[in-house]
C-alpha cells in the first residue's frame, strides 16, 4: 500500500483565496512539503540543479523565487539519479529549502536528444551529452522524480510539434493519454523516496485543435490529481492561438485546483495568461534572453547591446525589482554583455527574473484588490514597448 | 602647478605597523582617498570593471576584499576612456566604493595584444579584441589611468620574457628606467581628473640577474614614489629564483613604503613573499584557475573535477572563508564544473578569493602577535598538499 493513503492524493493542495470578477484570474495558495506559495506563480528554470548564474541565496533574498524547477531529463543524465539519492534528494544536493517541480523529460526528449523513437512503451533517445541511449518510459520518470524528490513531478507527455497536421496531433495525443494512465496507475502504486509527499500534475495536449484540446482537458481533469498543466504551447503558434486554446481548456479542467501553463513566456502572455485563469507558469526567457542582453524593465524591454545604451548612466530599471537594478547602470551592463562577462548573465538574469516575480505578485495583488483588469490592460501596454 | 602640492607625492600613505622579529614579514596600512587597506593585502583582479564571476556586493560582504585592481589595457580598449569619463570614474561605472589599484597596460602588451613595437617613445600595439593599433607611452597610460581615477596607478614598463638572456634584459631595464622618468616627471605635473590623490608606484625590473635587479631598484627607490613595485616575475622562473630575486630588491626598497610583488601567485608563493617583507599582491589564479576547478582548501589544493569528489557531499572547505565555501558541497560544485555551469565558476571564484583574502589577513594577525614565522612553516606545508 502507498506511504500517502489519503484517498485524494493531494488534490486539496490548493486554495482559491480570491476570484476576479471581471476575468477568470484568480489568486491562491498551493501548499507543498517545502512551503507555501502564493499564485499566480512564476517559477525560475534551474535546469540541471542550478538557475543559472544565480546564486540560491539570491533566488531567495534578492529575486524572492517562491519555487524553481528543475529537468528531469538534464539531471537524470547528469549528475544522475544515484548521485541525487546519495545526496539525499535534489534539494540537499543543491542546498534549496524551497519548493522544486520537475518536469518529466518529455520536451527534452522532443527538443534536444537524439535519435527518438516513440513506442507504446515509452520514447527512446540519444544523450546530447555524450550519445549513449536511454528510455524514458511514464513509469520510470515518476522514479527519477521520487528520486529527485520534487514536490510537483509532472507525467510523461509527447510534446507535438507546430505546426503539425490534426492526424499527427490525434495520435500523440492518443500517445499521451496512454501513458497518462499508466503513471497515474503508477503514482498511485508507489511511495516517495524521501518521505514527502509529491504531487503528480498530468498535462493537456492537442495542439492548436480545438477538438483534441477539449478531448484532452477532459481525460486529464477526470485523472483526478492534485493539480493541472497545459503542455505544447509557445512553440511557434501565434498568441491569439495559445489564448483561445487556453481558454477552451481552462473551462474544462477543475477551478478548485492549480493550473499550469509550461514553458510560457513573455510578460504580456504572462498576464493574459493569468487573465485566462492560468496559476503557475515557467520559461527560460528571462534568464535565457537575459544572457544575451534582453532587459525586461518598467520602461518596456531593451536590447543593452543597442549603442544607445553607450553612455546611459542610469539604473537598468528605475522602478527596480532587485537591488541590482538599481545598482548598476545601463552602460556598465551594455559593457559587461558586449565584452562577454559572466558578471553581465548574472545581473541581467536576477534583473529579469526579479521583474518577472514582481509582475506575478502585483497581479495576484490587484485580484485580490479587485482591479487587476484595468491594471493588466495598462501593463499590457507598458510592455509592449521596445527601447 | 599640480593640484595635489605635497611635495612628497604621497609617500606617507603608508604607516608600518608591526615588523616580524624572525622574518622580513611586516603588517601595515595603506591609506587612500577610497579608505584604509590593511596589508599585507591579496587584490583581486578586475581586468574589463568586473572581477570575473562576482556581484560587488560579495566583493564586500562575503569576501572582505579591501582594494581590487584594473586592467588599463582593457578598460582603454573597452569600454574606453570616453565611456568611462562620462561615467566619472571606473569606481562610478562600476559602483565599487573602495580602493582600486590599475596596472599600466604594459604586461598586457606584452602578453595579449599583437604586433608590439617598442621603441623609446613607447609601445605601439595591436588590439586582441579588433586588431586596431595603438600607442601606448609613460606619458597616456597616466592620462588614462587619471580618467579611470584608480587610487594607485602604475608606470608603464617592460615586463621581459623568460627566459631571455643578459644583454636584452639590460636593454630592457634601460627602456624601463627611460620610461620611468618620463612618467615621474609627468606624473608632478598633472592633476588628478577626479580631484582624489592618487598615488604613482614604479616597476623594480631585471628578470632573474641579481645586477640588473640591483640597478633596477635603486632606481626605483631613488623615484621617490609612495609605493614600489616589484615586476616581471612569476613569469616561468623557479621559485628559489623568484624568492632571491624578492631578498635582493627588498634589501634596496625603502623600509617605510609599500611593496608590491605584480601577478603573484599561489598561497605558497605568497607566505614566502610575505616572509621576504612584500605587502601587496595580485593574481588571477583563484578566479582563473577556480573557473577551472581548481580549490583552494584549508585541506590543500582539490581539483574539483576529480571523480573522487562525485558523491563526497561534504562542504567545500571543513573551515569555510566564505558562506558559498559551506554551503555547496564538493558533489554539488563538481557537478556544476562539470557541466560547465555558470554558477560552478561563480562559487569557486568566491571561495577561492575569500581564501586568499583570509589567508593574508591570518599572516598579518599573527605578524602583529609575533608569531607569524611557525604559523607560515605549517601553513605552507599544509598548502602544498594536492587531493
Amino acid at each position: 500500500m502507498s506511504y500517502i493513503c489519503a484517498a485524494n492524493f493531494g488534490q486539496y493542495m490548493f486554495e482559491v483565496q480570491g476570484s476576479d470578477r471581471e476575468t477568470k484570474a484568480r489568486a491562491g495558495l498551493l501548499h507543498t512539503p517545502h512551503g507555501d506559495i502564493p499564485t499566480p506563480v512564476f517559477m525560475p528554470v534551474g535546469t540541471g540543479g542550478t538557475v543559472k548564474g544565480i546564486l540560491q541565496r539570491d533566488l531567495t533574498d534578492d529575486i524572492d523565487a517562491k519555487i524553481i524547477l528543475g529537468n528531469t531529463y538534464h539531471l537524470y543524465l547528469r549528475p544522475g539519479t544515484e548521485i541525487i539519492k546519495a545526496a539525499g534528494g535534489l534539494h540537499s544536493f543543491m542546498s534549496w529549502g524551497r519548493p522544486i517541480l520537475t518536469d518529466s523529460g518529455g520536451y527534452q526528449v522532443f527538443s534536444l536528444a537524439g535519435n527518438r523513437k516513440l513506442t507504446d512503451e515509452g520514447a527512446v533517445f540519444k544523450s546530447h551529452i555524450d550519445g549513449s541511449r536511454h528510455l524514458f518510459t511514464p513509469e520510470n520518470v515518476i522514479d527519477i522524480q521520487r528520486i529527485i524528490g520534487s514536490d510537483i513531478m509532472m507525467v510523461l507527455d509527447e510534446c507535438a510539434p507546430f505546426p503539425c497536421d490534426h492526424r499527427y496531433a490525434k495520435k500523440s495525443v492518443a500517445l499521451t493519454h496512454h501513458w497518462l494512465d499508466r503513471a497515474v496507475q503508477y503514482f498511485k502504486a508507489t511511495d516517495p523516496v524521501w518521505n514527502k509527499e509529491q504531487f503528480l500534475f498530468p498535462i493537456v495536449q492537442g495542439g492548436v485543435f480545438d477538438d483534441l484540446r477539449k478531448i484532452s482537458a477532459e481525460k486529464v481533469a477526470e485523472a483526478g490529481m492534485a493539480g493541472n498543466a497545459i503542455g505544447g504551447l509557445s512553440v511557434g503558434e501565434p498568441a491569439d492561438e495559445m489564448y483561445r486554446t487556453i481558454e477552451i481548456v481552462n473551462g474544462i479542467l477543475p477551478q478548485d485546483k492549480p493550473r499550469y501553463l509550461m514553458g510560457v513566456g513573455t510578460p504580456v502572455n504572462i498576464l493574459e495568461s493569468i487573465e485566462r485563469g492560468i496559476d503557475m507558469f515557467d520559461c527560460v526567457m528571462p534568464t535565457r534572453n537575459g544572457r544575451n542582453g534582453m532587459l525586461f524593465t518598467s520602461e518596456g524591454i531593451i536590447n543593452i547591446k543597442n549603442r544607445q545604451w553607450i553612455d546611459d548612466f542610469s539604473p537598468l530599471d528605475p522602478d527596480p525589482p532587485s537591488s541590482v537594478s538599481s545598482t548598476y547602470s545601463k552602460a556598465y551592463l551594455r559593457h559587461l554583455i558586449i565584452s562577454g562577462e559572466i558578471l553581465g548573465s548574472q545581473i541581467s538574469s536576477i534583473h529579469n527574473l526579479a521583474f518577472y516575480l514582481r509582475l506575478v505578485a502585483k497581479a495576484r495583488e490587484k485580484i485580490l484588490e479587485g482591479n487587476f483588469k484595468s491594471w493588466k490592460e495598462s501593463m499590457v501596454k507598458k510592455l509592449s514597448e521596445r527601447r
